[in-house]
């Protein structure tokens, strides 16, 4: 399989993370977005949404959305329950990151440390991002009290999530000094044996 | 099941509308997000995000994120296919929807509808939820062209997830009068014999 990516992207970090803690092979094709690379005609016959991380299968599908790959590379794995409920659940805390968090702490990194010459109308939008985005961690400490992971206490896709992002949030000047459960978990991901880190290429 | 919802919203639209198709019974229980009703103590210990739609599950376990719902309501179903790789473009563009599709049209559509004393902070907003509510649109019509569904050319649980907003597009001012493929694919959906609207509260 051949993913195109970015590598500073938490949403391309995503597959290569699960990729590498199942043995999968992934042969990672670097897409500059700063330089236009996702828009042009030949990527948006891949992705119409033109956007990284895209998927391309072995027989030549294109697959899009981080979360829907760690679904698919996911199936027959410990990191996807058996149980309809906890899939479900598993779902939720993938919406919850694609909704409540990443628009707010991904964003935030984004324009403070990717693309920092950050235009003076998203310079403007720091304060709701850092409002919101911290509203996102509060509902994360608040479930993770007493549990080691997102569902079912085993490390599933929901986790991988909601990692990419929060372990960068600091990029985003966000503080996680006073979320324990979150710098706790974060800190259980980061141990698995198989764990690699944003910056690893060798997949 | 008891469902925790406000009428008007495309969120919780979906999973009533799931629920009819299946001949599946919801209590449906409302709760004013503009009254604060989703932030209340009561409400935070069913939903720790506060956001509605919350589906109260018989054994009384909460599940959120309105896309998660339509997962757990549609398994076994048709709605649901059976094929991995469709399973995951039907979650392709259930995240689609949450991430690049409702924060434009969605939200263009609260500010100008269900709360239309926008502050000026919102209202200076109107220019970059159309850019980019418009973007979405065009993914989806090109994608729909030669197609009758998003997915598989059956009705999926992708279909609700995008019908519940684009329907109600032109509420937010968007015109869909040059997206025939997406005017097609709504008079589709609103034409299966146990079809409802929005507004039908008799599920």
């Amino acid at each position: 399989m051949r993913l195109y990516q970015m590598q500073d992207s938490g949403n391309c970090y995503k597959p290569r993370l699960l990729a590498h803690l199942l043995g999968l092979k992934l042969e990672l094709v670097d897409v500059d977005i700063l330089k236009g690379e996702s828009r042009t005609a030949d990527f948006l016959a891949k992705n119409l949404n033109g956007r990284t991380p895209t998927l391309e299968l072995d027989d030549g599908q294109f697959l899009a959305e981080s979360d829907a790959m760690l679904f698919y590379l996911a199936q027959g794995t410990s990191f996807w329950p058996d149980d309809t409920l906890a899939r479900a659940q598993v779902l939720q805390w993938m919406f919850f990151e694609q909704y409540s968090h990443e628009p707010y702490i991904a964003v935030a990194r984004f324009w403070n440390v990717i693309a920092p010459e950050c235009p003076p109308s998203m310079q403007s939008r720091f304060p709701e991002w850092h409002q919101k985005g911290y509203a996102a961690l509060d509902v994360m400490e608040k479930h993770l009290n007493g549990k080691h992971y997102f569902v079912g206490d085993t490390y599933t896709i929901a986790d991988i999530a909601l990692y990419a992002y929060t372990h960068k949030a600091e990029d985003g000047d966000f503080d996680l000094g006073s979320y324990p459960n979150i710098r706790n978990w974060l800190a259980r991901i980061a141990a698995h044996p198989k764990h690699i880190t944003m910056e690893d290429r060798n997949i």
